[in-house]
């Protein structure tokens, strides 16, 4: 296996794992976006809390130039 | 060709042209992700404008039961 094949199977896994873990407040779902042609993978968190809307990107790593990017890294804000 | 396949021919086409247009300030790239086995469509602004860092989702939507939902929609708003 290339090593860019290698990079797209571990992004997959540990963006994967990390949105299994279920959102305790509001009914709010986490996923992954995964754009294997364009080498996008996101972890997304789409809901409502309440009568608020839920939308934001958690985590948009890109693979470009052979290289993997942190394009948006939120996995450490802690915002209600 | 089946109504869920047709829906997202539509969607990766429409937001395919949206994300062609080219954004006017700073450094930022307007490119899709798509999705197509979890069936997420996004359009993101990302880049820099000046020391700025830009990181948006202006557009998500999603095909689930069969039907297509707008999750998200920043088209319209007129932001800086």
């Amino acid at each position: 296996m290339d090593r860019i094949e290698t990079y797209r199977q571990i992004i997959q896994s540990l963006l994967t794992e990390y949105a299994s873990v279920p959102i305790s407040n509001g009914q709010i779902d986490c996923h992954t976006v995964f754009d294997i042609q364009q080498d996008h993978y996101q972890v997304m968190n789409v809901g409502w809390d309440g009568y608020r809307r839920v939308h934001g990107c958690i985590l948009h790593l890109a693979i470009r130039n052979g290289k993997v990017w942190v394009e948006h890294n939120m996995t450490e804000m802690l915002v209600a």
